[in-house]
């Protein structure tokens, strides 16, 4: 018998996001994204999508560069949380306990090969609306906010990596998530994992990462109901001059109906939609997807732009980008 | 600490469903609600949505009464099937093993409170299509049909019950399915609970039978990927001549936005689909409508027919129903 | 040879509708519906979908009762304005020549048998959007609002007549509109009618009211892009408390996806969405409906309510109605 | 006083299509694209999408090449098409009478400049489904066939043409279509027009053929009721192995929600949806795209594929092409 799956972490929570330009960033995330404020302090926003259940799912913080700050994810329970600790224990990843945030108690940190940092956390705040943004419906987090593109939930991450198979690796033996679907190239390198911890096909993905640089950011997503959803926001974008980068289009990976584009602050956004496609198989066995299948480009047929190849968070200052690597436009699905 | 929840049962892998015109109920799921049919073996003919991953979601088989045959729960893994296993000696609701069936290996069978069948199994038949079936995405199990409804997965099924706390308090206690929203009646009464294996809202729902009978059906669920699909399915069934007992609309119970029908055999079959939503909470709490929420009706305001929550598989025959029994108008969500 | 046509009248161009509840009707139509103020003047506020291309298509005016104030229609050129007057000289129904409004010029008044007034013009004002209201396409009217239901465009309004067969009449000969549709009883009287200026299969339709009431109103209409936009509306309505009367659902007649509700002075407004139907044929001949025909309800099944029937704006007295009326419930479409 | 418009044609009728492959191009109208055979006569087989109401609306022909057979556009009424007659005479374009084809009267036959041949016609055949094909509805011409695509109905088609200028003054003149949209370069050469008899906002289009060709075929399209329903008609030419060209995207020229394929003759197709967008304005007045303002391409951004702007049908052998033309990427809306 093989042994059974680690199901420990129950879901990403949460993310923090960095902005060079806080204001115009809050103003996209409610204004255009649709998002609501949760709360303030320091330099962060906080903030939701209606059927976010925590207090938050975006902590927005203003930096010197846009990137990631941290990614939160819920232990399925205070006992699975310490079992995570414990592999942890000695393997050089983990950093140690923070005193919790806003809306969460206390986080144990790690970070992953490429040095993102990883706040594991189970004591949660559910969130409660104020009077005004209670919704018709009890078995709803918040009121529907018809502002805007109003993003639903936080669905998944996507990092820039340097090594994709040692952060597959921490990922799966560390964390416990499950790689859906991969990219191997003919040499046998790694391009591109979507790991899950959920009947979701993703919550967090990682890209290779040529540039020589490291803990980058490729995309933050959010879920909407449906693929007309996702083509509306991009009429939104457009009247509010957001710059889409690639879509709406269907990823062959994944299946995914995608739309991204840049948030003032420089990062990459993207809504998506898997209609009511769900891994719901326990021994799903990932999806290997090779150099001349992914030639083929997204699923009906569309060719990325090369940024969506390169461009991540924070960016590469000129000059400094390796100047022997050529990013092959197939890599991120 | 609390203690741990039981995450054994991975999802609902398929039901058992008798009908009495095998032929009509056949050409009924192949063209108009576009499944294929994978196998036949006797008086039984396998089905399967487009995207399930296993060898059939529905096995259809003659029969002289509509109803359910048995329903199939997947294990997480060998391991989880045995505790299932040890977890129901000496319960009185286990009855053994079976020698499999086309598409997985041996089962235990056990039947809840009402005496619904429910078999057990972790050793399954992943679906390989045939040439004319294969997909375009290798990340798919089988070609989008384009014919009829073209229903995706099974999703679900509600079971009418006598006892709905006996049977929701079995459902959790041996099996691990977590109850996600319940209607309690003023004086205490369970009158109706929904309960999840996975992500979703719901894998198996009860529904109160006051008719005296017992081990009935209340419906199937098969999902689509959006409201709009729905919607068309209302109209193929309008064009097909099936008889819409009611919606499409949405449910304020897990907010499905549903389609009810009767498939020629006379079994209850629903179209369903959430958007997006999902439960990812690991200590997802559930929601409790009482009798005085449950009068405003379906989310839109929707009064539901009498014969939605009086009429199941195998009918009552004339006569033979509990005649002090009034069946309020609100019980099912 | 049969007679050509008269195509004079080229479409609905406006409504102005009462309100006894100006403010909440105000805030109504702008944060819930997601129209655009584009004037005042006295007791009027002007409104106007992102798509209108005049100046307002709601001019919304504070009365002691709910209601309509005047239907205006746009003639194709000026030729035809005075083609449609001249028909009218002598036929009792012209009234005479006001002196415009803001948005457009000089309109000739006349009112239908039942005494809804009705304006009809040429000269009109093409709305052109202040800076922040400016389009990304320049195909465009205005910026899409992304507010609440973001209505479209004002598409139809439907009127209570006592005699139907009257109205439709001299909408046909006097002003050229064409039956699409129509429910004729048993007995051979007109109950409604539906009747087209344009391609769609509606600008202005009859509903029997038999009440003993002139001149009232029984809904208008504004259009959406999909039938899933209806649906989002009816969550949006739920959220912000307003009455659903009936739907979503799709009628039988014209096939239209349709959502009734009531704004907050009590008058009865529609969201519809017809697909990509229209009716192309410049000989098209009117759908004729039978008693037993509208005896199977609404396209998908759906009975609807008795206040669907018979409420109208302005409303009637309690104990004024005539009292030996039983309104068929299968009237309206 | 402007004069007056002139309304003759009502709409575009239907297309005779020149395929090479008569069997695989057969096939993909029936079983993909979903239309239903009305008719047979020599080398022609007669199609038609579910909701047109006369007997075809495409007419398939065997033929050495792709390409366009003639164009059929239906009068208004018999004295609208004799004045339309009478309007050509003199004018070089007219050709004269035929015989009528299967499901439609005597015909005048004329040509463009670019040497389209255009038949107009009154005298139709309304289509009467057959029992097997009877829709559910009344007001519909035939049964939803739910099979593949549903091609709803014939929405426009658009012509290649060496001098647009010249195209488009001759269909204004002459047929009396307006231009609704426009594109003008900065030497003032017209590059594109898209014309409408309807409220539609394109029957008729003209793009720019560099290739020194004549009466080419750019595309035919036909109408889908959403945006929805075109992206799943991508996931059904995915499945199908049919090249996709370009697409699903907006257009910022009519807001145009497309997607073009080619089908097994080489002949390319579009699908089409335009939401609830209607052209009513009678007086409506052309937009005017320049080169700047066709730079940024489709509405969403997406850049169009070389092809999109030179490939026609018939298509042009190697060598045979002007070889000073440079096609600019923007030319095609």
């Amino acid at each position: 018998m093989r042994p059974e799956p680690n199901l420990d972490i129950a879901h990403l929570g949460h993310l923090e996001l960095l902005t060079p330009k806080p204001e115009e960033s809050l103003r996209f995330f409610v204004e255009v994204f649709g998002l609501t404020e949760s709360g303030r302090e320091g330099d962060s926003v906080y903030l939701r999508g209606w059927d976010d259940y925590e207090h938050h799912s975006l902590k927005l913080t203003a930096s010197s560069q846009p990137g990631l700050g941290h990614i939160g994810l819920r232990a399925r329970s205070q006992q699975a949380l310490e079992r995570r600790i414990e592999a942890l224990r000695g393997s050089g990843y983990g950093i140690g306990w923070n005193e919790g945030d806003m809306g969460h108690g206390p986080a144990f940190v790690c970070q992953d090969p490429d040095g993102h940092k990883i706040e594991l956390y189970y004591d949660t705040q559910w969130y409660v609306a104020p009077p005004e943004l209670r919704p018709a419906l009890k078995n709803q987090a918040q009121r529907f906010p018809a502002r805007g593109i109003s993003a639903r939930r936080l669905d998944h991450l996507n990092c820039f990596a340097a090594d994709i198979r040692a952060n597959r690796l921490f990922v799966e033996r560390y964390l416990g998530l499950r790689p859906t679907e991969q990219i191997v190239l003919d040499d046998g390198t790694e391009a591109a994992a979507w790991m899950s911890a959920t009947n979701k096909s993703c919550d967090l993905a990682y890209t290779q990462d040529r540039s020589g640089a490291a803990g980058r950011l490729h995309h933050l997503a959010y879920a909407l109901d449906s693929w007309e959803e996702v083509l509306r926001a991009a009429d939104i974008y457009l009247e509010n001059g957001v710059y889409i980068e690639v879509g709406p289009h269907k990823h062959a990976i994944q299946q995914t109906f995608f739309l991204y584009a840049y948030e003032p602050g420089g990062n990459r956004v993207k809504l998506a939609n898997e209609g009511a496609r769900l891994l719901l198989a326990p021994d799903w066995k990932p999806i290997i997807w090779t150099e001349e299948e992914r030639k083929k480009g997204q699923a009906w047929g569309l060719k990325t732009t090369e940024s969506f190849h390169t461009y991540g968070t924070p960016p590469i200052p000129p000059g400094s980008q390796k100047t022997d690597v050529v990013q092959p436009s197939w890599v991120v699905g």
